[in-house]
């Protein structure tokens, strides 16, 4: 085994916590917040709730709601823009990847300035950010853990992996309650996502025992509770699980990178604003399958945490039974079958491939690939 | 599921990692580290590599080796005296438990003040510390990354437990080279000490998914090396795999607390100085006994990770076998079979349960105990 790191923030998790929002801002030396949502977070009401526990603990805020899906480098400047105006000192992050990916970036350009596309890359961010907390209300991207913020370069058309430890938030609350208000696709999209961050991170080659575990429990909490979290708003079981599955996912990744399937997805985000989770849903399994040979002992135990039984099983039928298991709950839950069905046509291929090639997250993918490799399961998927 | 918290040290685990140290207190701040040690690894030959690396990143140091197993409050006083005399910035642990949780109350006093006893119990350290890095040198105590610092008061005789989350290192440092440097003996005592941190968290009442599957992996990776690792001090991957062991069982501890059987320890090592993880090992099994009827379920997992089979097993049967196994494992270790063999005799008995009634690990032992039952298990383990 190599020298390896392991980083994660303070984690706050359980029913309500929420609450602990303005005392922990307290607690990091905030005193005028930057508040970033989305619009969706917004209607849902908890942006009312967040600020009212703002309040009770004697902050002031800024709310930035000016965040799209796959967050585009644009935005991320009109947020720093006004953070300085406002004369902020910390940030908060209410919502699902995209507000807090863009939360990060706003926090690396107010203390390093310059442009977001300078930090693209791994380690190139130099000066403390300001203090970070980030409370996810989808449970899927594990941004809220991570050290990632993928932000959309709209000149390039090609979605930025920026990795640091600086983007790790200072605190992580984790709220399971924040999920009753989401959508069944959304459910369904984002639990693909942390079944792709958790299947990734378990066969990187950046892998360790501290990863492992978190991956693993990830893969059986979603398979025994993310079609459960689709079927029903009120199932908060499901829901903890889910939002535990999806915290397990993010520290499993953040600190064991991911693989081919992010690779190819950040470019359909940055090229097509196609949906993450949705895009990582249909791909996983082709991906799955190439790096099978790679990975064989792996996705044996990844079907054992699906449920799958081993007895009697050989260890490649049983590495099957995993690719299998993925396709089976995303039947279940409704993902659309191909990349065609969302939106990709043939002649972005070579474009998407070109740029997937060069993604920090193919690094670690267990098994080599070419571009051409990377074309072929492009098709294979449309 | 309450609200809990969740809190780790940033880690870097690896042979050769002690070649870090440097770099990371630099990164901290550090100018002038003061570098807790204690007389056996300074023999061994780990400070000196220490005092290179730290010289090669232009760090100055004071050393202090002053520390004894079970260290004494009295030792923190002059520590903390040496401390403040050289006007050190940053504190460096480079030892077993001991060595560490002396250096994380040095930092207590130097930064809070007043004496250690003033800080007993959870929560009560209120200004932060300075900077803490930890290497441990044993596979055993977690101190790297736990929130404990455990110090005998000399006066009353008892063992202190500290718990805030400020003791947390900033940076733990685990390098599994250095654990070939130990005998049989102390392998097996603080391996010991490791197995019983993550059965105790493991069937805490305060465990959570998050502590759970490091306690898991802790108990499977213990059964697997703790045999080997002891056999031979040359054997790298176990002592590499009894690190990892350690690591986490450190992180499900320091996040779930413990239970019955460190309560019990903590008089003995406060009272007559016996060894933390000789003692552990000897009362571990007693205390499962006790506490069958709370944690089946778990226990049944417990003997599972050791490898015993299910086949036809029912689930309090196989709950047993957890007993039997730790049984086993301590004795093909050559750990003392009773107390009385360590130096207990039965007239400190109800001063020792008197103690541990009020121990801050009680509280999450996952069966009431009561001062007679507590009296009780120590006579059936004399």
């Amino acid at each position: 085994m190599d020298i390896f790191k392991f980083v994660t923030p303070e984690i706050i998790f359980g029913r309500g916590a929420l609450q602990q929002i303005g005392f922990s801002a307290r607690r990091l030396g905030a005193r005028k917040v930057f508040l970033v949502s989305d619009p969706g977070v917004l209607d849902a009401g908890w942006v009312d709730k967040t600020i009212t526990v703002l309040g009770d603990a004697g902050l002031e805020y800024t709310m930035w709601t000016g965040v799209t899906p796959n967050p585009k480098d644009s935005e991320v400047a009109e947020g720093r823009q006004l953070y300085e105006e406002k004369g902020c000192d910390a940030v908060i992050a209410l919502g699902g990847g995209s507000a807090i990916d863009a939360a990060k970036a706003v926090a690396v350009l107010v203390s390093n300035q310059g442009d977001i596309s300078s930090y693209e890359g791994v380690d190139k961010i130099s000066h403390p950010l300001p203090p970070i907390i980030a409370l996810p209300t989808t449970a899927g991207s594990g941004a809220e853990v991570s050290q990632f913020s993928i932000i959309v370069d709209v000149k390039r058309k090609l979605k930025m992996t920026i990795i640091s430890k600086s983007l790790v938030p200072d605190i992580a609350i984790i709220d399971p309650e924040v999920l009753g208000t989401k959508s069944a696709e959304l459910t369904a999209n984002t639990g693909m996502d942390a079944l792709t961050h958790a299947i990734e991170s378990y066969t990187s080659v950046a892998a360790t025992p501290l990863t492992d575990v978190q991956a693993l429990n990830a893969i059986r909490l979603i398979a025994n509770f993310l079609r459960k979290s689709v079927a029903s708003q009120s199932d908060f079981q499901a829901k903890e699980a889910m939002a535990m599955a999806s915290l397990q996912a993010g520290l499993a990744f953040s600190n064991a990178i991911l693989g081919a399937v992010h690779a190819m997805t950040h470019q359909l985000g940055g090229l097509l604003d196609m949906p993450h989770g949705e895009a990582n849903a249909i791909l996983l399994p082709y991906v799955m399958r190439y790096n099978l040979i790679a990975s064989m002992e792996k996705y044996a135990q990844v079907a054992e945490a699906f449920g799958e039984s081993s007895l009697g099983v050989g260890k490649r039928a049983m590495a099957e039974k995993a690719i299998s298991a993925v396709e089976e709950m995303a039947r279940d839950i409704g993902i659309p079958r191909s990349l065609s069905q969302v939106g990709l046509t043939d002649e972005f291929i070579p474009k998407l491939s070109e740029n997937a090639v060069k993604d920090a997250c193919l690094v670690t993918n267990p098994r080599d690939m070419s571009r051409q490799e990377i074309e072929r399961l492009f098709r294979e998927a449309l």
